[in-house]
């Protein structure tokens, strides 16, 4: 019944102990550790090793120790057991946070007041449209995209919603699939991209849905914000659009290589925004209590909540 | 029955026009205009020149077209009629937008990343607080205020009041007074000032207060929000306590003098964010039309709205 830890890229360790105190009675053993493969019941992964959980004939489920289940599949020899996505309250709210934050940047046109800081510059610059006037776009009406969706509401927003089969969510406009593609993109002035990265999803954000924004804002220019995966954009099509007034501005927090290398232009482009992929991080606390919760249900016979549909990959 | 409107510092052009449009019935004059000094049954202000409103035998009513009516105390020939302050939905929400942008920047340590992506450092800094681990202090319970509240709990973060009589809001903590204030700064780690400007507010941002805010807080130290007046600022105590690590950030939208000077050393403060006076636009369409309303209402003899208090002065 034991539970074998699988982290590469961030630190194993605040994970590990915090199962430990969570679970005293199991064993939980760090992936480098010497262990029996057919004690293994668990296995929790961020970014683990391809191949490594491959050998493990009791494994029965695997939990994702961050939000979105993309970093697992492209380990050809995963495991065909049930594959459980972190839900949790407190990422959700770091995801909002995040979405709200740069929203409102763009609209109260902080990067312009910047600059007029750095020039000692005083404009007046009194009749800025309100949030009302401006239409966000929310790419993902999962748990993420409503409740960011439902704190820019309140923060006046004019907000519709995008998913790729249909969804309905109370209170906002929603639009799906390839043919309500253009009629959402054609309202919105700030595109904010929460999807999960899937093959349906991969590259989403390119130059033609750039181009599709509605080019009759307030804002002066369509703008992105993307806080999803970093595959889901084409970063080629990001710099020329910016550069060419398709888009206003952009505000990322993915990237195809992560962590982004130096010498990408991305870092340098006046109109970008860049944080290091940490808009909405996974609190070991809470994800780990989750997954205990989850442990101890299911060896009660109760079923697992949250488990990835395999033929959405999310 | 004519409005005569007194504006300096700001376009009065807007204000004119559709004061004319929304009040065909009426003469709407501007200051420098000739006009006969009996007509004038309203008077509608952004700091007129001190005295111009001073004999108008028949003046009833006198407007302020912004938030705050300190910019009409300075007039010591301030004719004694009724004063009506300007209660807006429009500035509300925008002062709101600014209170919560700000907020969630210091939260989301946006300064940091604006750092680091200058110097191309990617920094894993994962285990930011949420808002719910900060506490906001809200100075200043009016619509204002509570507006600002209500969006910044929904936020997440952990939101009190302090007004200066003591006043109840449903769901946060308030505090009242000189007695009050202790209490409520020691539970602070934001405080956002939003005080009306009068005789005992002035010059409140000074340092013995900031010495008083939490020290055990989750942002590195406490961060000082002005969007309220200049007046309630002493702006050399706001350089020594950034300097001295007293505060860690301050965001300044008000002066002492407006617009800042050049020379000013807020304006290269690496911890200081400036933006020019412009947290809570007036909107001339908005504002207008509530006056024209107001003036309708008292000519068909109901009561004003949003009438000063001459002892408080708000």
């Amino acid at each position: 019944m034991s539970l074998l830890v699988a982290i590469t890229q961030w630190e194993p360790e605040p994970w590990i102990e915090r199962f430990r105190r969570l679970m005293p009675e199991r064993a939980v053993i760090a992936l480098g550790e010497p262990f029996n493969p057919a004690e293994i019941r668990y296995a929790a992964s961020w970014k683990h090793p391809p191949g490594s959980l491959a050998a493990l004939p009791n494994l029965q489920v695997l939990f994702s120790l961050g939000a979105g289940v993309d970093h697992l599949m492209g380990d050809p020899q995963l495991p065909a057991v049930p594959v459980v996505r972190v839900v949790d309250d407190d990422l959700t709210n770091r995801m909002s946070e995040y979405v709200v934050l740069h929203c409102l940047m763009h609209l109260r046109r902080q990067r312009a007041y910047d600059a007029q800081q750095r020039q000692k510059l005083w404009l007046d610059d009194r009749f800025q449209p309100g949030a009302h006037h401006v239409r966000v776009g929310i790419m993902g009406l999962g748990v993420l995209g409503q409740d960011a969706a439902r704190k820019l509401k309140v923060m006046g927003f004019d907000v519709a919603g995008w998913s790729r089969s249909p969804r309905s969510v109370e209170g906002m406009a929603t639009f799906a699939g390839a043919e309500g593609l253009d009629r959402f993109l054609a309202r919105t002035d700030i595109l904010v991209c929460l999807l999960p990265l899937t093959q349906d999803t991969r590259h989403i954000l390119n130059r033609s849905v750039f181009a599709r924004l509605a080019r009759d804002g307030r804002l002066g220019g369509p703008v992105v914000i993307n806080a999803g995966r970093g595959g889901l954009q084409v970063e080629a099509d990001i710099l020329a659009a910016l550069d060419d007034g398709t888009l206003k501005a952009a505000t990322l927090d993915v990237f195809k290589t992560e962590p982004l290398p130096p010498q990408s232009p991305l870092w340098t482009h006046p109109a970008l925004t860049i944080t290091p992929h940490n808009a909405a991080m996974s609190d070991p606390e809470s994800i780990a209590v989750q997954i205990a919760e989850q442990i101890r249900n299911v060896e009660r016979g109760e079923p697992l909540r949250n488990v990835v549909d395999p033929r959405t990959g999310y």
